[in-house]
């Protein structure tokens, strides 16, 4: 789609966001399945219901809009997906392979954050607030998945410093 | 490379963003031409300069830990470009265009504010404090970037709501 307006990029990005969500239901039970550390697994597992819900979300912000859900290709998920994959099928040592998913989880919760971010700030721009409102509420559970990976690495993967 | 103990990750993230930055540095200056809010392009511009300091903040990483400076191409980093460059050439609206630059831009700095915080934790729990300081103040850096992004979003780009 050819983008004219600040309308349509506002949708260009929620189609990216909504294929984002949709894949990442997919990816999750993966990841958690390559964790170790029993805490890594749950919390990977817990995001997942999360991101469940993320999806029924941006397809109430499809509805409020009076649009057809609708994906589109995200090349940086891709990307952040591809690198994870790559790392974690060359590690053999299990507390190493933890400390690299946390790192490509982070990663993508800071892509999430990104759009969220934007996405609830074009939204208010645009007059629309319960779709605002749902951003946001995605937004902090984004931020608090990422906190809580931090808080795994600290207490439980990363190795002790010498 | 294989990776085979938890330093092998810490360095193979170390070429990661090493590639990041140097092809920022290629990038930033099509993206502040891009733009046509002063203060935009002058933030760009001054990111710019910042990303030169943090290529050679990252190389005196790689000399403390003896190393010689490797870049390894980030498909996460090719898949922001690709994504910005595919949204930015179909917008003809200048503020539009403004505010997808603003959004592109913070995806990016989120890869990095993402890559850098796991970089200082894993130079710290490797002993590494010199380079976790240098990571330290290049996150700062982009976390200011990012804010001040949002700050220029807000002030001068999006549209006034309805």
């Amino acid at each position: 789609m050819k983008i004219q307006s600040f309308e349509d990029l506002f949708q260009d990005m929620l189609q990216d966001i909504y294929y984002v969500e949709k894949k990442l239901v997919k990816t999750l039970p993966g990841m958690a399945k390559k964790a170790t550390a029993p805490d890594l697994r749950t919390a990977i597992e817990d995001h997942l219901t999360e991101t469940e819900g993320h999806v029924q979300r941006l397809e109430q912000v499809f509805e409020l809009l009076g649009k057809t859900p609708k994906a589109k290709k995200c090349e940086a998920l891709e990307g952040l997906i591809a690198e994870a994959e790559e790392v974690m099928s060359e590690i053999t040592d299990k507390q190493t392979l933890d400390a690299a998913i946390i790192a490509s989880a982070q990663a993508v919760e800071h892509y999430e954050i990104a759009r969220y971010g934007t996405l609830c700030a074009w939204a208010e721009q645009l007059g629309q607030d319960d779709a605002a409102d749902l951003f946001e509420k995605t937004l902090e559970e984004e931020k608090a998945a990422d906190e809580k990976l931090t808080e795994i690495a600290e207490e439980e993967v990363n190795p002790q410093p010498a």
